[in-house]
């Protein structure tokens, strides 16, 4: 690769390239509300034949978003790469201090809705494609390119797309793809460039109770069941104060880590009382310290309430007793404890303590991934870091978020991934202010370029 | 008693009685917000001032509604009436028929806010007054007249004002007032003619947890302490679900029932597959039926959620842990179960049980009480029932609900109190389109002339 030519394209096109990258934060793309989703998807396909792929927009059910495929180079091997191109709502608006949808630059940083998440990403990658195609002549293999639009709502239809299109997922001889790189991506808190082999699972869940048919005064409640009550014991059965998980089953699901994946966690860095004083706490729960609290984060599966409501919430007295009481739930899942596993698990154990009265309402999910940490895909990802950062980057063997990973992996036959990008810490993701730090971004075209020539050079 | 001229005056004088009545209602006195509270406080002063009664506005606390205090008439024998002049909020404004302070009369019910609670109430008793002055000379006895302007946030001034004015609320040798007639009373169902001799008590408090300093994403949950879980484990210690309340020593304050309590309780009638009807459920709480489920209703101490909030409660996703997390929980108290008394068990059971973490907000309280089910004043009161109503009254042993009783009987002395008034069963208090039948004012009036030549004739 010819790198100088390849930096020096980068710096000659700069304000151009810049420009481009505002017309992405520009275009609303909200997949919560629908807002400007069809107008991103045509935006994107654009750029992309602009580029020279064969661009597909492709639908997914009904009137969602459709995934944009796209298709670059030619050669027997091939690299997914996986984006989206909708955004989180914008909302609060009053704590922006520029419109979401005008980019504004500042100290360094653009400022917009999906400068990070993840039009940042996307529009890096894009760049750096466009300078190597100018510089470098083709492509040294094939890239397969996914751009989802529901990806901030919990990719619901992406799986069942995946299982439709399985053809363009795997080689035309139907062996896996070879590496995919992931949407998202960049440097802790202490500025080292990280590369992410896995995602947590998810299953979230509504648990409603109904008991009486409408709210009564709480004068009645001697006799007239409460649906709070209801809520508050059937919860106690799920999780007790010593954080175990009590649904029967659940941790029969739960594998022991592999030897490699134990050496990835042991190496983490993990700045524990950091990470105690950012929350306000002495201590984690269960007093756990150390490789066990590393070890619980990325490998132990939880049992969340995210939310709780019934009756009257606001200040002072209302006597009521409640018809109907609500709690949001979410379980992080680790490899084989799958959202259909729990489900039918809550399901048996609600039923099993007398709780058969308590509806649960499937709200999304994704099972857990986690890829080979000594993949070629990573191997080319941390060659390219010590080319460009000048550093070897820190393995983090999953995220303890969640997303899509199984679908674009085990299930299209074991494509490994990882995720390579340009975040930092105060991006502010899903935040109102998202940003991108521009070096972050100039740096990262370079990366991409980097993690190119080094995958074309693994067997 | 003439009861011919007395009825005659009422006939003469309907249209301009109305009228006064619409005043009441026309000037809203919203003790939550404090709008219209002096301007009400001001008219009732000036209405009992024409009616003859020397007449003070009394300074509760600070800026908070005033007591108005009259007193009329002259003898050693004296009743006092309770009654409040505050309302409820009118909201939700856009589910009245017509505008809450406009009152309107349509199918022979007047319709506005305080209509029934307490104003209708109220307006009677001053018209009744009115009538017997007109028509029977002076009074029988004395009479003293508190109307407070606070019921409705729970009389959270009433308890010390009494203590200031003792020497009122006791008669000038020290000896207690003969019989209190209370604010609220009407008709069951039915269209039975009750009278109440009792509350319960309430302890209202909210509890509120608090853990991470800020709401988190929920990927941490692996290490993160739940404010949400917290509250659901302490909540879980209270009452379990066989309804059994399980804080240390709760129940050593539950006395039992005296013999004549139980013979009024028996006598009432209970429509148990009704109210299960209306509820829309099969059985009552543990299953209870018959005499034990009267006996639950009237006399076993509840714990109730009122209220359950934290974190996410929207529609959908949203992955959070939540810092903070509260229950609003009444618990409504037999005698000898005082709210100072809960408060304290509580908070012991509380610390006991891991959960000193837990804090515990007073927000109201009042104690239970139980009046002489056989005084003079409730016999007066059956005697009035069986003149005006032509039947035996229904004797209520009390209220499931809660009122400021203690403060203006055990607290003064043991005054023997009786609850009758005009409410019926679609009066829709603290509710939109709140009204009274303009029958049972009529006959309230009458009733109320009656009352008072029935106590007069009591030793």
């Amino acid at each position: 690769m010819d790198v100088q030519a390849f930096d020096a394209y980068l710096l000659a096109h700069r304000e151009r390239l810049l420009e481009d990258f505002k017309d992405f934060l520009r275009q609303p793309s909200v997949a919560a509300t629908g807002q400007g989703i069809a107008e991103m998807a045509a935006l994107v396909a654009r750029r992309l034949t602009a580029l020279g792929a064969k661009v597909q927009i492709v639908p997914t059910e009904g009137d969602a978003p459709p995934v944009v495929w796209a298709e670059l180079g030619e050669g027997d091997k091939e690299l997914l790469i996986y984006n989206h191109y909708d955004v989180q709502p914008p909302e609060p608006l009053e704590l922006w201090e520029s419109p979401p949808f005008e980019p504004t630059i500042r100290d360094g940083r653009i400022y917009a809705r999906g400068a990070s998440d993840d039009k940042g990403e996307l529009v890096t990658r894009i760049h750096a494609i466009e300078a190597w195609l100018a510089t470098q002549g083709k492509l040294p293999f094939k890239i397969k390119w996914l751009i989802e639009g529901e990806e901030e709502i919990g990719s619901p239809h992406l799986h069942a797309w995946v299982e439709r299109h399985k053809a363009w997922l795997s080689k035309p001889d139907g062996r896996p793809i070879d590496g995919c790189l992931w949407e998202f991506g960049g440097f802790d808190e202490k500025g080292r460039f990280t590369l992410t082999m896995g995602v947590k699972g998810i299953c979230y869940v509504e648990l409603r109770v109904r008991g009486v048919s409408h709210d009564l005064h709480s004068s009645n409640a001697a006799l007239a069941p409460n649906a709070a009550w209801r809520l508050v014991w059937a919860l106690n059965t799920i999780k007790d104060a010593d954080e175990r998980i009590l649904i029967e089953g659940f941790y029969d699901h739960v594998r022991e880590l592999t030897p490699a994946e134990e050496a990835v966690l042991r190496a983490m860095p993990f700045e524990e009382e950091e990470i105690k004083a950012k929350w306000g706490i002495q201590a984690f729960v269960t007093g756990v310290s150390g490789f066990d609290a590393v070890k619980r984060l990325f490998f132990a599966p939880t049992a969340t309430i995210c939310g709780l409501s019934s009756g009257w919430q606001g200040t002072g007295v209302k006597t009521v007793l409640p018809a109907v009481a609500s709690a949001k739930l979410d379980f992080r899942l680790v490899p084989n404890l799958t959202p259909e596993i729990v489900l039918d698990l809550l399901r048996k154990h609600l039923d099993r303590h007398g709780f058969a009265d308590v509806e649960i309402h499937f709200l999304g999910g994704y099972r857990a991934e986690i890829c080979d940490v000594d993949s070629p895909m990573v191997i080319a990802a941390e060659r390219a870091a010590q080319r460009v950062y000048g550093q070897q980057p820190v393995k983090v063997l999953l995220s303890p978020g969640s997303g899509p990973m199984y679908s674009l992996s085990s299930f299209i036959g074991g494509v490994p991934v990882v995720a390579a990008g340009i975040a930092h810490p105060d991006s502010r993701a899903h935040s109102p202010n998202e940003n991108a730090i521009l070096q972050n971004y100039y740096d990262g075209m370079r990366y991409i370029g980097a993690l190119i020539d080094e995958f074309a050079r693994l067997s």
